[in-house]
């Protein structure tokens, strides 16, 4: 069976969006809007962001969620989509690149964002290697920046954090409506997805907006998988919420004001604020002493 | 040496652009412009598009080299870059990888492209594994298709064809500026870059614009590397020119009137004419009869 058999171009539903204006056949899509366009790309290693005996349709929904969470935390709409595959000599059987496509398109189309082109190369190693590249347009009247958090601000996130793997990191729901949902009601000043952890994330928050962050440790959400996995060690699972990796939660900070026009329903809790002096603290509860709080985050490359 | 000295996030020059709104360091980058944009990805592998033991200097030339053909080959004008990189175990070296970004980003500093962001993951496999997604807009109109091909159009090729391995591949001029002056002058009906060889390519813009061709091989540009390569036998160095990949010269097609307003210094060669019928021939003269032509080109998986 010839690899020519396993080029996803062949697989590509017909794209139609309002803002596209070519199809698929040549050397670069078209695309057409007057509004700012925010643009991301990942990365996904096998070995590092998922495992050669992971679900290929999981890593298929993966590669997909991990850029539509990149579109959510500039609080934009997801539009299109661009796929480049490296396979290596493990994944050669049709099946299974077919199930990859499978978990990939299905995420895509739940969102109604558009596989509009690509690559795809057989490479002379085993597993597979993915790169997405993400194009959308902002719910609001423009994209949601890390370097814009303001002094008195209040630290949002969403969901709970912890424990994501084994499991979660590879089937988690991408926050976009979340996203559309709190940018229709307000516009936060900064805003990011949780790739690295709660900790290190929200210190690129602060160097990008030069400004300092105090976390309150008891109101961060801790995930119900980060107690499992530390069999209800409160003080571990609550480290697993500030430092685990991919949770894909969104961290914000907005004006004191607009936290009463979130909805309850939308499971958004305030775990902190946004201070003048360049520095990260936190305390375990309002009669406790601030304490530095170390950066500490989830490296791909650990 | 941890990995992350390796992040070319670091090296990234201050991306300015008069498109482009917002830096690096957020989830996505921002660009904004109500013309038609382009966007195309290349995939590149150790072993199909670069060996372990070319130039790194010049792996990163071609990297950037093969995505901004694409943006000529669609008659426009390259804006920006986002690049991915899977590092494996022989390119753990800072050397290496800084050779390797130092001429990719000589080679879009040239062309006026900033590169606004991208991910870098550490394979763990061996080679290095590139993907590059490159932004344009248009010179005239809108971009130029390979679908819009029409019957009676002249087919054109720049440069000359064939022997582009083992090294022209590598270190070839994108024909951005060539594009720029064809397009300011006319507007070719259709357009592409020859990547898989001339008659491959040529049967791509026929099939996308339902139309047949007709070629004159004694028109056609022999490179004097397929000679050489094919000790002076003219009739291998033809063969070469019509089926070797990676020649990255534009292959278009133009009303009759229009070749006259193509200046000569340009060095554009009139090889053929399309027709109504949906098939692909050639003759070695004008005396001869038309023969068919197989659209066998270069395969990177052959």
């Amino acid at each position: 069976m010839s690899f020519k058999e396993f080029e996803f171009i062949s697989q590509l539903p017909k794209a139609s969006h309002p803002f596209l204006s070519t199809g698929i056949g040549d050397d670069a899509a078209v695309f057409q809007g007057s509004f700012p366009w925010a643009i991301s790309s990942d990365a996904l290693a096998e070995g590092s962001h998922f495992l050669s005996e992971d679900d290929p349709y999981e890593i298929g929904q993966k590669t997909a969620s991990v850029n539509l969470s990149d579109m959510a935390a500039m609080g934009c709409e997801p539009c299109f989509f661009i796929l480049n595959l490296h396979v290596g000599s493990t994944w050669t059987e049709t099946q299974k690149i077919e199930r990859f496509m499978a978990g990939l398109l299905d995420r895509l189309k739940s969102f109604n964002v558009a596989l509009i082109g690509g690559d795809t190369v057989r490479s002379k190693e085993r597993g597979l290697q993915v790169s997405g590249t993400i194009l959308g347009k902002p719910y609001g009247q423009g994209p949601i920046l890390r370097s814009t958090a303001q002094v008195g601000d209040l630290i949002c996130v969403t969901g709970a954090l912890g424990g994501s793997f084994p499991k979660r990191h590879l089937v988690f729901e991408p926050k976009v409506n979340m996203a559309k949902e709190i940018c229709q009601r307000i516009t936060p000043h900064s805003m990011m997805d949780i790739s690295d952890g709660l900790a290190q994330d929200l210190s690129h928050i602060c160097r990008l907006s030069c400004v300092g962050a105090r976390l309150e440790l008891e109101h961060i959400p801790i995930h119900v998988d980060a107690l499992e996995h530390h069999r209800g060690d409160c003080s571990r699972a609550l480290q697993a919420a500030l430092s685990d990796g991919e949770d894909f939660e969104l961290l914000f900070t907005i004006a004191p004001e607009d936290v009463a026009k979130i909805p309850s329903e939308l499971n958004v809790s305030v775990v902190g604020h946004i201070c003048a002096e360049n520095k990260l603290e936190a305390r375990s509860n309002s009669e406790a002493p601030w304490l530095p709080l170390e950066p500490k985050g989830f490296s791909h490359d650990a």
